[in-house]
C-alpha cells in the first residue's frame, strides 16, 4: 500500500493534531499506510495534551508533493488552509467539520463531515462504525481534541454526539474530563511570555470572501484584562501583518475560557471595518469591540462575515 | 422539524431516483423531516425498477426556494447537474460518489462522499451504521440502483462494498439479483421508440472543464449497429442542442451493457477534438470512436478529459 500523510491545518490546534493522530492511527488498523505529520509545531495547550497522554509532536512537513502522491485531511478542506503544495496531490480523505469552500477534485474520494464541535467526534464515531478499538492513551488525545474545540462543551458548536464521545473517550482514557479539561485550556491561556506576533499566528485562519482575504486569529485566554492592555500592540501587529501577507482585514478574537465572553480587534480599509460592523450590528469604538458569548469562529464569526462581505 | 426536499441530479437514473428515496426514508426514520423529489421523470429502467416493487415515480420539481429552506442532495453536488435555484437554499446533507466541484457552503453540514460504485451502496452502509432495517421493497430498489450504476457489478467503478452491498439487498429483497438486473438493464436499453432529442438528453451531465462547457451523455443499448446506424441524426442533434446550450464539446457514449464496449461520438470545435483524441490517445474518425471497454462516464471519461482540457 502506497503510503500517504494525514494532517490538519496550518496553524495547527489540538484538533488538527490530535486528529490527524487518531485518525492515521483507524487507516493503519484498516490496511492503509499513512503516517500523521502537522503544518506547524503545537501550541501550549496541544503540547500538554501530547505530553500528559504520551505522544510525541508529529513531524512538521513544508510541502507534500515531494514524498508522496496523495494526502488525507482532518479539520479542514480549503486549500489556503492547508499545505502549500495542495494542488499537486491528490486527496483520497477528508474528515472535517466546517463549510466546503473551494475544495475540488478531479477523482472522487471519501469524504466525511459532519456538523459537530469537533473532526475527533466523528472519528471517534469511524472507530465504532469500523469496530476498532481505541487505545487509552488515543482516547485522551481525541478527548482532548473536543474538550478545546467546544471549551469544555460549553461552545455553541458542541452537539449531543459531542458529549457523547467525551464520556466515552474520557472512560477510555480513564480521566476527569472537567478537571483535566480545565487544566489543558489554562495551559494554552498563558499569554504573558508570548509575543503579539506569536500570538496572533497561534490560531489564525484566512478566508477568501468574495474577494477578500480576511484574517481571523483566535487567543484563550483566563484574564481579558491582561490581554487588552496589550492592545495598542497587537493593533500594531496586525498591520503589519496585513501589509506584508495582504490582508485586506485582520480580526484577532479574544476569549476569555473561562465565562465564554470575547472581544474583537480589527484592522482594515474604513470599508472593511463598516462591513464588520454590518455582520456583528455593532460599532466598533477605536478598532475594538465586545462579542459577549461568542466563541465560536466557525458558527459565530465566519458566517456573518460571509453574509456581509457577500450581501 | 421543518421539511426538506432530497433530490438527485438533472435527468435522474434509477441511482438518482432511487437514492433519494431511500435516503428520504433513512432520514425521517432518523427523525427528520423529508420528502423524496426527483429533477425529471424516470427513464424506463428506472421507471420499470420502481413498478417492480411498487414505488410511485418521485414529484418532478423545478424549483426547490419556492417550498423550503434547506435540501439535501445525493448522487451529485456540481450546481450545475442540480436544482436551477440551488444557490438560494441550504445545503444540510449531501450523499455522493463523484468527485467533489464547485461546491461550497456558507456553514457545516453533514457531507459522506466514497469512491463506490453507487450512491446506494453508501446508503446501505448507513442503514447499518445507524441501525435502521430496510423494508423489503426499498431493498429492492437500492439493488437496482447498485445494478445500474455498475452494470451489475461489471463497471470499473465496482468496488467490494458494492458487491456486499447487492448480496445483502439481494437477500433482503428475496430476488436473483442477476435475473432481475438483466432485465431491468434491457427495459432501459430500448431505443427504438425514442428520438435522438430524447436519447441524448435521457442520461448526460454537464462538466466546466477549464472554461470549457462539456456535455457527456451516455446511453445504453443491447445492440450497437442499431445505434450506429441513426449516427447522421444524432450528430446534427447533437450540434443543434451544443448551438441552443452553449456547449462547447458534446460527447454522446453509447454503450453495449451485454459487452460493455462503447463507441463515442463526438460534436464541438477542432480545438476541443483535439483535446478529445488526446484525453483518450485515440483519433476520431468521422467524428467517431471506438472505446472498448469503457462504460463508466465518472471513472473512464470525465478524468481524462478533465486532464486533458487543463493540460
Amino acid at each position: 500500500m502506497e503510503k500517504e500523510l494525514v494532517f490538519g491545518h496550518q496553524n495547527p490546534d489540538t484538533d488538527a493534531i490530535g486528529t490527524a493522530i487518531a485518525f492515521s492511527y483507524l487507516q493503519n488498523k484498516l490496511g492503509y499506510n499513512t503516517e500523521a505529520v502537522a503544518l506547524g509545531n503545537p501550541n501550549d495547550e496541544t503540547a500538554y495534551a501530547l505530553k500528559t497522554f504520551g505522544f510525541e509532536a508529529p513531524r512538521v512537513i513544508k510541502t507534500a508533493a515531494n514524498e508522496v502522491n496523495s494526502v488525507m485531511l482532518v479539520d479542514h478542506n480549503e486549500p489556503q488552509q492547508s499545505v502549500s503544495d495542495i494542488e499537486d496531490v491528490d486527496v483520497s480523505n477528508v474528515v472535517d467539520h466546517h463549510r466546503i469552500m473551494n475544495f475540488n477534485t478531479s477523482k472522487p474520494l471519501y469524504y466525511r463531515a459532519e456538523p459537530v464541535g469537533c473532526t475527533s467526534t466523528i472519528v471517534w464515531k469511524m472507530f465504532n462504525e469500523n469496530e476498532v478499538e481505541i487505545p487509552k492513551n488515543l482516547a485522551g488525545l481525541m478527548l482532548s481534541a473536543i474538550i478545546s474545540d467546544t471549551l469544555l462543551l460549553k461552545s455553541p458548536t458542541t452537539t449531543a454526539d459531542d458529549k457523547e464521545a467525551v464520556d466515552a473517550l474520557a472512560k477510555i482514557a480513564d480521566v476527569d474530563y472537567e478537571e483535566y479539561g480545565l487544566r489543558m485550556l489554562k495551559a494554552g491561556a498563558n499569554i504573558a511570555d508570548k509575543s503579539e506576533e506569536e500570538l496572533i499566528d497561534l490560531d489564525a485562519k484566512s478566508f477568501e470572501l468574495n474577494g477578500n482575504n480576511v484574517r481571523v486569529a483566535q487567543i484563550n485566554v483566563v484574564d481579558l484584562p491582561e490581554a487588552m492592555a496589550r492592545k495598542e500592540a497587537f493593533l500594531k501587529t496586525m498591520e503589519n501583518s496585513s501589509k506584508e501577507n495582504g490582508y485586506d482585514m485582520f480580526m484577532l478574537l479574544i476569549t476569555n475560557i473561562l465565562d465564554s465572553d470575547s472581544e474583537a480587534l480589527v484592522v482594515g480599509s474604513d470599508d472593511n471595518k463598516a462591513t464588520f460592523e454590518k455582520a456583528f450590528g455593532k460599532k466598533l469604538e477605536d478598532s475594538e469591540v465586545k462579542l459577549p458569548g461568542v466563541v465560536s469562529r466557525k458558527k459565530q464569526v465566519v458566517p456573518p462575515l460571509t453574509d456581509a462581505f457577500e450581501g
